[in-house]
C-alpha cells in the first residue's frame, strides 16, 4: 500500500447522488483531493461549501457531454479516479474523458441501450453497457480499471451476487434483484422520489432478462408481475421485469442459470406510467401545443415536485436486494435475500440526504477507499461482482449501514432473518 | 303559421357539430336562410361549399367571445333565431348577442359552473345555466324565447324525461340520464372520439345530483359507478356520475324524485381520467417544460389524434337515453330506458360525418322545425322538456333517425325491447 498513490477524485455531478457523495466521503480519510464539478458552477460551489472548510473539496466546471472537458480537469488536478455522478445520457464522454487524462474511472450507470429495431419485445439491440465493454480489452492492456455499475443498483446488488455464490451457495439457480421501498410523501398524491423522466426511462424500454441456454433476450414492458416481500416492515410490492445493469452484469462473473431485475413499482405506477405511454406523454419528439414546441415527457416531469426537493417530507424506507434461489453449500435447496435498507429518517437526519440517493451514494465511497487501500484490485471494465464481496460487505457496515440476509422457505414463509449489524 | 315570419338562422360555429347540422338542414325546407358564421372564415367557407350550391347557406365571420360581433350578424341579416354550436365558453356572448339583436336563441350547453369555493364535492356554487336562468324573466316579459340545451344530451334526453311524465309514468322516482358507446378507432390504442380537453373539463368538474328533499348538490368526481346495460349490441359499459346539463333542467319542469347523469365512459377511460388528475395534466395553469410555457392539458390533446379526422376510421355505435324508474301509469313499478342509437357506419355513409357529432346536431335541427311551423312554441329561458315531446319523437324518426324504448325487469333482465322505427 505504500508504493499506491494518494487518491485523487474527480466528481462528475453535483446533483442530489453527488451531493450525498461528498457528505458521505467528507468522513473518510482514503484520499487526499476531490474535485467536485458540475455543468452549473454555482451548483459546485454549493456542495463544497455545504462541508464547511473541508479543504480536499474544490469546486469546478465541466461539461459532462464533452469528453474533451473531463480530460482537462483530470490533467489539471491530477485526478487519479474519475466518479461519474450524472445523467446516463452522458456515460460515454465521461468514460473516454477519464481514459484519455489517464484516470481510472467509476460509474453507477453503464452506457445506454438502443432496442433491437424489428423486434424490440423478444431480442435485444445494443445493450446497456455494450459501447464501454467493446473497449474492455484495450482498458486491460493498458493496465487500466472501469468499475462500472458501483451504486446501490447496479452496485451493492452484484457485490450479494458474488457473495452468494463464494459463501452461501453451491449452485445457483436464479440471480433476481428486487427493489422496494414504502416512501410516502407528505402533502402529494403523487410524488415519486426519483426522476420520473429517467423512470419512464427505465421502465418503458424492454426488460432484459439472461438465461444460460439462451444468452440475453427481452420482453414486453412490465413483463413477469410478482408481489415480493419486502423486509423491515416495508411488505408486499408489486414488482415487473425493468432493464436495469444487473442483467448484463452478473452473469459475466457469476455462475447462474438465470438473471432479472425486478422493480417494485406498485400496482399505482405502474398504471400510472402504462397509461403515460397509451396517451404518448412519454414521449421525447416535440408536439405542438398552446402555440409552442414542447417535449410531452418533460411536461410530465414538470407537473410533478422536483424529487430532489422532497427529502424533508418523504417518510418510509427504501430497499435494495437479491433474492438468490439454488442449492446451499449443505447440498438443500436454498432461498436467500440479500439487502439493504435506508430509513428515510435516519439518513435525512444523519446526513441530510433523503434515503433513495444516499443508498446509491454510500456504495461508490466505499469501493473509492477498497481501491485506496489496495483491497479491491483490477484491470479492465469490471462489474462489482469481479471483487471480493467480503471487504466491501465488512466496511459498508462499518460505514453504519449495514446489510441483512433473509431465508426464506422454498415455496413457504420466512423462515429467518438475520441482520449484519455495524459493530 | 300564416303569421309567423320566415325562420332566418344564424349558425354561430362551424366546427364538427355546425357542419353536420348544416348538412341535416339541407336536406329540409323550413328555413329561407341561414348564416354560418365561424371565427374562421375558410371554416365557414368550406362548410357552406360542402352544400352543393344550395343558395339559403351563407358564411360570415363571427367573434364568439364578443356579443356585439354576433348582434352585427343578426342585424345585419335579419335573422329571427341564433344557433349556438360553439364551445360551452362562449355560451354568454352569443346568448347576449341574440338577445342584443332581437333574436331567439338556441343551444346545446349551457353557461359553465364554477365550483363551491370550499365544499366543491358536496354542495354546488355557480350550476350550469345559472347565469342564462338570471334573465329568464326578462325574455319572458319580452315574449323571447332562449331554448336552451337542445343537442342529444342534453337535449334529446329531456325530451324523453317530459314523455316519460306525460305518457309511461304515474310517478317518476328516477330520471337517470346513460349515455355510452362501443365505439373504437383502427390503428389507435387509445384515440377518443371528442375532445378530450371538454371531457377532462366535464369529468373533472364535481358532478350534479338533484333530489327532491335535498335540491341540488355535488359528490366526487367519478361518483356512483355502475355498469349500465346499452341496448343494440353496445352491451354493458361501466358509467359514473358527470355534472351535466339535464340534472340543472329536467327537475324544473319534470316532477321526479331524483336526477342524475351517469357517462358510460368504461373503466379504461375512468382510469385514464384519474391518472391525468393525479399528474396534475388536466391542468390548463401554464408550466416550463423544455424551456417553454405550457397548459398541461393542451399536451395532452395534442398527443392524441384530432376526433374531427376520426370518423373513417371509426366503428361501432353511440348511445343515448334515458333510463326511468317509478310507477307505470298501471300502478305498477315500471323501469324503462327510452334511447337513440346511432351506429357510425350509417351517419358516414348518409352524411358524411361521425355518429357523435351527427347526433348532437339533429336534434336542433328538429327542434327549429317544430318552432318554424308553430308546433313548439314558448317564451322566456326553457329546457326541451317544457314542450310537447310527441311531435319532436315523431319528427326525429320521420327524419330517418329512430329512437328506442326497453321495459327492464326491475331488478331483474330486460323484458322488452321495442323500437319506433322510420314510416
Amino acid at each position: 500500500m505504500s508504493e499506491r498513490a494518494a487518491m485523487r477524485i474527480l466528481l462528475v455531478g453535483a446533483g442530489g447522488v453527488g451531493s450525498a457523495f461528498t457528505a458521505i466521503a467528507a468522513r473518510r480519510s482514503f484520499f487526499e483531493r476531490c474535485v467536485v464539478a458540475d455543468y452549473s458552477r454555482e451548483r459546485a460551489d454549493a456542495a463544497v461549501a455545504a462541508l464547511e472548510g473541508d479543504t480536499r473539496f474544490v469546486a469546478a466546471q465541466v461539461d459532462a457531454s464533452d469528453a474533451s472537458s473531463v480530460e482537462a480537469l483530470v490533467r489539471e488536478h491530477e485526478v487519479t479516479h474519475v466518479m461519474n455522478a450524472v445523467d446516463p445520457r452522458f456515460v460515454m464522454p465521461v468514460f473516454e474523458g477519464a481514459h484519455a487524462g489517464g484516470a481510472d474511472y467509476l460509474d453507477m450507470a453503464m452506457s445506454l441501450s438502443h432496442p433491437h429495431p424489428e423486434r424490440p419485445h423478444s431480442e435485444t439491440g445494443i445493450k446497456l453497457g455494450d459501447e464501454q465493454f467493446a473497449v474492455a480489452d484495450q482498458w486491460q492492456r493498458e493496465g487500466r480499471l472501469a468499475l462500472v455499475g458501483i451504486g446501490v443498483e447496479p452496485g451493492l446488488s452484484d457485490v450479494f451476487a458474488r457473495y452468494a455464490a463464494d459463501h452461501l451457495f453451491s449452485e445457483i439457480d436464479e440471480l433476481g434483484v428486487r427493489d422496494g421501498a414504502n416512501l410516502a410523501v407528505e402533502g402529494h398524491d403523487f410524488a415519486p422520489s426519483f426522476s420520473i423522466w429517467t423512470t419512464i426511462e427505465e421502465c418503458l424500454n424492454p426488460p432484459v432478462i439472461w438465461e444460460r441456454d439462451r444468452g440475453w433476450f427481452t420482453t414486453p414492458p412490465f413483463s413477469e408481475p410478482e408481489v415480493f416481500e419486502f423486509p423491515e416492515g416495508i411488505g408486499p410490492v408489486e414488482c415487473v421485469n425493468v432493464e436495469h445493469e444487473e442483467v448484463l452484469l452478473m452473469p459475466r462473473w457469476v455462475d447462474c442459470r438465470r438473471a432479472t431485475f425486478k422493480y417494485g413499482l406498485g400496482d399505482e405506477f405502474i398504471e400510472v406510467l402504462k397509461t403515460l405511454h397509451k396517451l404518448g406523454l412519454d414521449s421525447t419528439e416535440k408536439v405542438r401545443a398552446s402555440g409552442v414546441e414542447v417535449s410531452p415527457r418533460d411536461v410530465v416531469a414538470a407537473c410533478l415536485p422536483d424529487p430532489a426537493t422532497l427529502g424533508a417530507k418523504m417518510t418510509g424506507k427504501t430497499c435494495a436486494g437479491l433474492f438468490v434461489t439454488g442449492t446451499g453449500t449443505d447440498g438443500r435447496p436454498r432461498a436467500t435475500y440479500l439487502y439493504h435498507v435506508v430509513d428515510n429518517e435516519w439518513s435525512m437526519r444523519e446526513y441530510g440526504h433523503q434515503c433513495v440517493v444516499w443508498q446509491t451514494a454510500v456504495n461508490p465511497v466505499v469501493a473509492l477507499e477498497l481501491l485506496a487501500t489496495g483491497e479491491w484490485t483490477g484491470t479492465g471494465v469490471l462489474g462489482p461482482e469481479a471483487f471480493d464481496a467480503v471487504p466491501f460487505l465488512d466496511l459498508l457496515t462499518a460505514y453504519g449501514s449495514p446489510w441483512g440476509q433473509r431465508e426464506d422457505g422454498l415455496g413457504d414463509v420466512s423462515v429467518g432473518d438475520e441482520r449484519h449489524e455495524a459493530v
